[in-house]
């Protein structure tokens, strides 16, 4: 604890302007604490009640925006307790028994963390529903399919969207995994060895709903690794919304125009109103840098630490904070913009300008009739040679000019189109839309069974 | 591909130098694929046959070390591929049927993965069991805890040693759910749009030993989440490693004394014996830099990255083969070096030179005789501040001198002191002997059962 | 320009929150370009009075805390416009003649960042001094050298001291080359292909204090390289003082015993008032992880973006604020830090316990003697093994035992020390106390030659 | 150095496998450090011409192939020192005189950056000379410029690929600052406290063509700030990279169509042969990730070292040099690829469908005639919209229509033209032709004075 610092150390070292947004949890945590302390005859149950009250009060104080913050008492425990001796006397000295600020703070953070992972679920599922929404009004629509940024085979709009649901449907996965190993309660650790009372930490963890207490108090407050997987698999749900987001602005080109995003999603020049800048998901996908910064940041800060509790950790909160705060409201805007979006169907499958993209669907054509893959796909190769050097579609091309290349062409292949390689593409996972119906049909029940909800 | 490259380009986007290690995977892939196309009767059984013993031919010769890799061949797929139709003949064109690269590629990284994480599960069980058996070796001795590598609370080493084992176990529990979201088959996505024959995911799937298979082609060859999510639990892991080498470096200086590493696991100028440098600690604490950097790495590649497969993708490997390798020997090295580490139990408990330590330990002891805690630490405060200015430790003050601080004081004031600390803190996760025991009892119990078995 | 957005919207993307602290430059900016554009007869000098006149009232409003920030308004160029309009009327809309957002941003980071380097040479100036102070004042203090943590060679404090000179120098000459690339105008680019209007950049360059008008406006408004540079090498100079903080926590340990310091930079357990936590040292440390992360994620942000300005460069702010406030106030606190640390000078002689840091000297004594020096190294390390095995230390060995060895040994073997050691490595860049004195020398001619000052 | 260890640590702590890279600069400075001893008449003049002799032979053994790196040798200099006492004899053990492996590998990794900076310095003029005559080539071709991937302004193609000219140029500013802060002798150093014997410094600079030595013997072997600078200045470097690399792939997209990259710089599938996947330009974008992982990396290993060398900076080769490779050989197969890229001018052109990029020129327009300029821009952003909707451009509204939004139009409003807006932008910086034209000129004279040769 500082003591008479000069403002210059006092506002470096100072985590009050900051960890104050955990004020709720170290409220919740020390009624908890109190009320075992009581159960267990460790303090009186009139001290207890005293505490208690006390702490209900300044609850109130907090919420009414009536609670004076100050810097000079350092942290958000040191505020809060001030606060309790002047509201109730000097039993408020036997809240700190049997804790110390090293298990109070890790505390906190497992509370708030636990209640940002539930919400942060929650968002993935909404940007989720968008996506599945957007899908099945969608359902009918052919796309170029892409790689490399190339035109490569048709597929359906339905199929690209619903695979950004399968990446979401991985981070909700990892948020889960995460939530396990962050619903562990710490406090009882003490400074770094444990605790010297008979304290009874099972009732305290079901208490503030953790399902498990920590088994070692020096790693207890020395952990700070939930931090880091939460902000781990937010750097990789924040990867996906920017592959989505560069999407989003590549649709959005003149060129491209495949889509329109909402109005109130995009920021236009005044003076040019054709521009439809898409700020948003410009923004969100600037945003990834940060995230991947707080998690990198929050690495380097954990390297080499000896244990038990070092000052270095206090760096967690303004990495978790800014982590939490970009994450959820970049889903959360997401999910909103996604529900703004008009698809332009026409120009999407005139966009697919010859039929080279059924390249494949020719070379399987070829294979299915008994030649060889590799070879079928040399005779493919060069047709489409043939074809685009005189400027014409595989559609505009005459059978004879077919059996140039192979003998086993025959009349049907003239019934290669767009639709029929899409529907030929009908094995699990694929893009014809019979799979796609079935892939939103399970994309609806998933969403309607919440990961977290569980806990 | 590639054809007619200059040497520069070819050099440039080549991968065989380092995916040359993904060949037993390819094989076993094109395998499992090829028995599939013949159960379908999507190629003949004949065919199958001819392919099957083509590539297990192949297998014996890379083994054997007589296969020759070649750069214009590009990359493993092409470079077995070639050899298959020297083997094989012209039936080799089958076996590319209803196969790309793109989901082969993610095949063989799926495959090879698994078995690393495999790898690293047990060398993580490895390093847990070294703890355990230096813990267990070394149950009695008596160490200062540290805060701010401040002295701050007496206790057991073998305390100290079972955080590194819960730290790991988190490793372990993260790697376990990594492993499930790489049990995937991607098989059967084409090169982004499904695959037009009639195909048998699940029996490949079954074949290579994989749980599920992917339920989006697009996002199955566009997706390398797994890498990612095997980087980061590996960075959280190099950190945990990194503050164990911090403090064995620490514990290795003539100024600890605490312990001493095996000859074999430092190097010595020669001309200096006194001089034990602690090399492989050092390094390992190093090399978490180039773990980091990974993890980085590839969150960047695929940062914004529009779907299907880019080429920018192919960063995937060398990153993550370099992780893998560099987690994997760090874990090895260290299960090793622990084995080698002699303790120096009088120089540990000695170190605590002064009974400051048990400063919490006396307000513990008011605060029993009813003195609120606060109060009691502040009458702490000042005795401490009293003995520390004339050069004695508490033990060495007398009741009268005590009392001028607090009438609460007894004789049995004097029989506080490091055992009775250390006893005292004896709820779970504590460090007193008894939940020691306890705690090696659970280790030993979750060493036995490892965790990737039941996979 | 956002127009009637919703409230999750603007609040995701409106920067007034953090841009506000750009006013100051934004008002000097906009004073500039109108004196500008009456200069060159675009608009009337009358109105160009009232735009200053209005602009210079905006000053003083915000000054003096009365103006009001408004979100609605999304940013700093807005929210003082929106005021000119108020305050002068019309005429207001004159300022933008000729100018963007685009390039009227990039104008006010530059000028905001020109400002900081400066203020971060003289912090780095201010670090050196003390730690020139330190060095003096400590002079002839003898501490151990290490190599591995594990003692080495006898050197001076002092020489350890200004090897962090060195270091800061270091930084110095890259924030002075990071000065250069900054100090260049981007005002005059317009939108992103420059102005239709007659300006004078020159003019604008001089009135504003920039060396340099930008000679592509494409490349002047998408250009953040500034911002990446000046995060560089803060990032590096981070590195430097976690170096330092990592040094200062370790000597600190009661097992070092090396120094104290002063307690207002410390915080203290008040029960355990032995307890001296660096809690500055290890917040500077722990900061390192956030300056790096700053670094990276604005790297991430730029990676891939298209020409010229997309909204992911609104990112640059808050990382390069953080950073700037990181980076001034830990060098600050460093130089006041290190003013008040006592070294306990009997206790790093005394540290080095063994005369065996004089090995390499007793090597350098047969060499000088004509043995070869890899063959006096192997002599060395015999006689270290065996005066080690007999707990004795070189000084403590005969001559007879010594010529066990080599007979090239004399008397004069035993005039090896300490004193003798330093004194021998004199030659540049050495730890003799004549190169000291040079170095020092040295030291404080570099800092009364402010580099800043040549700007 | 090691002895006696078994294979796991050997192959752990070996660096021969990547260090032996640097084997000319070890046996360069060896000779240079050999000639001054004999000058110094610290070692005989035969003894020097003898170790000489013996370095050349190791010197052509190795150019010749014929040389065995061992790694039970460990590092580079322990294979070279071994060789040459089978080849020299006992003279061998003098090499060593005055000088540690500590200031030997700073010495070689400083020789061998700044052989590598000239080398990037020249790709990157290179490059710079590539998109100069690409400009020059299509000076007259008129593009679609942007802002958030939308059309925003015509500008001209060479003003764009200028952009990048000038982003290069502030990286070979880079370079050229850490060549200056390379270019410091560190041996002379020892281990770390300086060496014992009466070395030249200068002499051995001069030899090996240093501009400096370095002046504190702990900091010259503990600092690597070097290899970061590089690391960082090429980060940014490729940051610029993976900008070009995006617009390249961009305008090779079937929807933009801007340009065609050379067959041999893409790989198409075989069987779509109007694909044209620009995998080099992609896998460029890629590497990214990996420049900005070492960068992290070396950062992360230095962080918190205390002085003076520890192991971990052991890992400062591996990433460096993959660093110096990705970016040498990215900016060479740029410079390479661009010579390849044909221009669709028309297609350029044509992209820009409306006459609304003309928006701000008839704002400026108006302005020009008196109205305010935000005022005009209201007027415009009327017109504009009421253009919009009834689907005509500008250019075919009657001055009729155009009167009912301003009185100031006249008949030159038809005037405005792609050819006029940009002619209009003539000021420093601005796309007009002329600009354009001293841009190249001045973008010439720039690339025939290599900032490298001033060294």
């Amino acid at each position: 604890m500082l003591k008479n610092k000069d403002k210059l150390v006092r506002s470096y070292v100072a985590s009050i302007l900051f960890d104050r947004r955990l004020w709720r949890y170290d409220i919740e945590g020390s009624i908890a604490h109190t009320r075992m302390l009581a159960k267990e005859g460790i303090i009186a149950d009139s001290d207890a009640a005293a505490i208690v009250e006390g702490l209900n009060a300044i609850r109130e104080e907090i919420e009414g925006g009536q609670f004076q913050f100050k810097t000079e008492l350092e942290d958000i425990h040191m505020n809060i307790e001030a606060r309790l001796f002047e509201k109730a006397g000097n039993v408020a000295g036997k809240l700190h028994t049997g804790r110390s600020r090293n298990d109070q703070i890790a505390l906190d953070m497992r509370l708030f963390l636990k209640d940002e992972i539930r919400k942060t679920a929650g968002r993935v599922n909404d940007l989720q529903r968008s996506l599945v929404e957007l899908a099945e009004k969608t359902r009918t629509v052919i796309m170029p399919g892409y790689t490399h940024l190339q035109q490569a085979q048709p597929i359906l709009l339905a199929h690209h969207l619903l695979a950004y649901f399968d990446m979401f449907q991985r981070d909700a996965g990892r948020f889960h995994d995460c939530f396990k190993r962050t619903d562990v309660l710490p406090l009882g650790s003490g400074a770094l060895a444990g605790v010297a009372y008979p304290i009874d930490r099972e009732f305290v963890a079901q208490q503030l709903g953790f399902s498990r207490v920590s088994t070692n108090s020096l790693d207890a407050v020395s952990d700070r690794d939930f931090v880091i997987e939460y902000e781990a698999a937010s750097a990789i749900a924040m990867m996906h919304l920017s592959r989505l987001a560069e999407e989003l602005v590549l649709w959005s080109s003149s060129e491209f125009g495949f889509i329109e995003i909402g109005p109130s999603f995009t920021t236009g020049s005044s003076i040019m109103p054709q521009k439809r800048n898409p700020d948003v998901a410009e923004l969100a996908r600037g945003k990834t840098g940060r995230v991947y910064g707080n998690l990198l940041g929050m690495m380097v800060s954990m390297k080499s630490l000896p244990l038990a509790y070092n000052r270095d950790m206090q760096e967690d909160k303004e990495s978790l904070f800014d982590t939490v705060d970009t994450l959820n409201s970049s889903l959360e805007i997401f999910a909103a913009m996604l529900k703004t979006v008009k698809v332009n169907a026409e120009r999407m499958r005139d966009d697919i300008k010859k039929d080279y993209l059924l390249a494949t669907d020719m070379a399987d054509y070829l294979a299915k009739k008994g030649v060889p893959f590799r070879e079928a796909h040399g005779v493919v190769s060069k047709i489409s040679e043939y074809a685009l050097s005189r400027g014409k579609g595989f559609g505009e091309l005459s059978l004879e000019e077919y059996h140039r290349f192979s003998a086993s062409f025959q009349e049907d292949v003239f019934s290669l189109g767009l639709e029929a390689s899409l529907a030929a593409r009908d094995t699990a996972g694929g893009t014809s839309p019979r799979q796609i119906e079935m892939a939103l049909r399970r994309a609806r029940e998933k969403l309607s069974s919440s990961l977290m909800e569980e806990e």
